[in-house]
């Protein structure tokens, strides 16, 4: 009988470092480029950890170079050796080349340039060779790093991960940008939002957090909106205020931005990124945020209950340039702005007890405490002519006892476009849906 | 202008231990049970972390405890003591009650009695009340490690999270098993596997992996189908063979035991959980597991081509009594059974490369090589039937060169549900969708 006994020692290496220098190594990878230097040629090979550069010597590389194209897979054997001119200071002295596999066709995209010369459009279109570029691919590597320093901060704060159903009876936040679909002969929706789901289990782990995809039919076609996206959500109980989530957020960019400096720091080379500031955030009344953009911009208050996309970027500025800071919180939003299940400021229920977080002047998080009084709920709802169908489940919970709490929700998609410095959120989506995206 | 810093310290403790023994604290949690026995009374605390047992003392708790009901929240200030037969060996006696939430009704279910004597049908549908028994949160939290080990055991092999998109133009198995919607008037399908797209990014990342919901138009009615799922998929490139896949896989299992054993340690004590030994795991070719099931427990072998399901449970018991393994890996599917991207074995094309991993007789894994090679990819899409239509991009990016790679997906749910000795799947998901729950 044979047995698996865990991962194989392998002969092929993971990563070469200067430490080898001198050492025979095999490495395998993808051939990202080749320069012919007359009877010396360097082959760029693409690996998961970055460029390396090989040096084929005619006579002493055992292998027809003219066997080789670009974007074939390899396997070579050759010496190490610290070179300052390569990338991350190392080059490997080509002794044998190994083909392990070979294209059908020429590259459609120059992917090897620094900068890919290629419109968005084409870029989403081809997407599977375009991010075989390493500026564009270490993009969804600081992704990456964000995700995984949400979780890992989560859980270090006691949070408990939770997976809810992205099919559902009807949508956390009602209204019109529901997608629907047929359940097996019953009308269905994709979530907008876990929202409910997170509620519900605050009653049962205290802190849950999500990391999944929600589903928004918006016929909005901006830089800024996406119909599918991945959202960072946490829920937390026995809060004293509001300001707990925005607290614990902050707690999470800190992390987030630690983890980012120590294990993506070839990434934030690549991108040429300064990662943010984030050891004190400012936080500031929705209504104060929109006198001091048109205090200081001149910028009209066109709606006193919404804050448009140019406030929020004069906002940003503002607090950019008076506290230099990238994030500001802004806080009490308008009641009528936010969902039932917002909690009203006791002090004045015009406003609520929630908050947007805002990054350059974009809104990457909505969050805020939410009602946790059964009686309260009720009254709400009948306030804004809500029924209570299909939130039975919902409201029961509230019915057998509910720590006060509050949670958020971050844009992934938008927060690495921030901190990576792209325009449009697409840059930053692996396969953007939009309303006229759909494939690949 | 004020700022946020990161997280607040408070004056509530996030946990009590022993060594706090005679300090005065102060805790939250929610009235778990209230036990009166005269002027004393035990009032059980159901905090994240466990149950916390609370003594009540007339004359002594500055209180009255007649205001107490169970499915409040509270905030507690006591005196720690440690007393061996308190759950944890702890126990708070109680100076200060100071209540944060009160229920509106009566609680439907016992939830603080050590077994729920519930229907499963009862529990899923008040799934917010009856997971507030503890026995049933710490299989969610026993979930949470396992998602946890899998993907902080691929991090640190190298492996890139990806997001990937679950509206799509089409299905990546094809087949009847698709939902469908309307997308801004064009007709789409929800993700049935990452598959396409996970290897697309093996083109970039050499190793991918997601965790993300699934979805399945089944119309089985069993108690190991779901109709949307938490998928647990990784795919690598550069193999030597499909049992680099299955080694990784042992690798994973390996790592999440231990982190289970020593993270999740009061779980599994409440559970009774002993953990799996997976320091090797069996392997038998899919033919020869038919035969040694037929062979030892006289089963008519009907399918030459397919495992049912009660030849998956003979085949769990013959690698458990012969070789004391609850898993097994049984390989070299017959090709018919598998889509038309799995490698087919060159020494017998009617079989592929390919793997499934039996636990305790079930599924819980399938996986293998894939096809690398463009001309070999149309040559079995031809050989099916089948079109390229709405493969385009998957099929490009083998035009332009991919490693020999393969990969795997694993049922979150079903593998919770085998580690924790539960026999219906819906009983290690949250919220279950069938074909007749869509709700909560």
């Amino acid at each position: 009988m044979e047995f698996l006994t865990g991962i194989r020692e392998k002969e092929v290496l993971d990563s070469v470092t200067q430490s080898m220098d001198g050492e025979i190594v095999k490495v395998n990878g993808a051939v990202h480029t080749i320069r012919h230097m007359g009877d010396v040629a360097f082959i760029i090979l693409r690996r998961r950890d970055g460029l390396l550069q090989c040096v084929y010597e005619a006579g002493i590389t055992d292998f027809d170079l003219k066997q080789l194209r670009e974007a074939a897979c390899v396997e070579v054997e050759g010496v190490v050796r610290c070179e300052e001119r390569a990338p991350w200071g190392i080059e490997l002295r080509l002794k044998k080349v190994h083909i392990l596999s070979e294209p059908s066709e020429p590259m459609p995209l120059a992917i090897s340039k620094w900068k890919l010369n290629t419109s968005l459009e084409a870029k989403l279109n081809m997407r599977s060779i375009s991010l075989r570029n390493i500026r564009e691919r270490a993009k969804f590597r600081i992704q990456e790093g964000i995700v995984r320093g949400f979780r890992d901060f989560l859980y270090e704060q006691g949070f408990t991960e939770i997976h809810t159903p992205k099919i559902g009876a009807r949508g956390a936040e009602g209204g019109s940008n529901l997608f629907r679909l047929d359940y097996f002969h019953h009308p269905a929706v994709l979530a907008q939002s876990p929202q409910f789901y997170k509620q519900m289990m605050v009653g049962v782990f205290d802190r849950v957090f999500e990391t999944g995809p929600v589903f928004r039919a918006e016929k909005h076609n901006t830089k800024r909106h996406l119909n599918e996206y991945t959202s960072l959500d946490f829920e937390m109980g026995y809060i004293d205020s509001f300001e707990d989530i925005m607290a614990m957020e902050t707690g999470f960019l800190q992390y987030t931005m630690r983890l980012l400096a120590s294990e993506y720091g070839r990434e934030l080379k690549l991108l040429d990124i300064s990662l943010p500031h984030v050891e004190r955030i400012p936080t500031v009344r929705f209504d104060r945020a929109k006198e001091l953009a048109a205090e200081k911009y001149g910028h009209k208050i066109r709606n006193p209950y919404d804050l448009e996309p140019e406030e929020e970027v004069l906002i940003g500025r503002f607090f950019q340039e008076e506290y230099e800071s990238d994030f500001v919180f802004v806080t009490h939003y308008p009641s009528k702005k936010r969902p039932f299940y917002a909690m009203d400021d006791p002090a004045d229920p015009k406003f609520t007890l929630s908050f947007d977080l805002l990054y350059k002047g974009m809104e990457i998080t909505t969050g805020g405490q939410r009602i946790h009084e059964y009686p309260m709920l009720l009254k709400k709802l009948a306030a804004r002519g809500m029924t209570e169908d299909g939130m039975e489940q919902y409201l029961n919970t509230f019915k057998h006892g509910m720590p006060p709490h509050g949670g958020l929700g971050i844009g992934l998609e938008r927060l690495t476009m921030k901190l990576v410095g792209e325009e449009n959120v697409r840059e930053t989506t692996l396969f953007p849906r939009d309303l006229g995206r759909l494939e690949p």
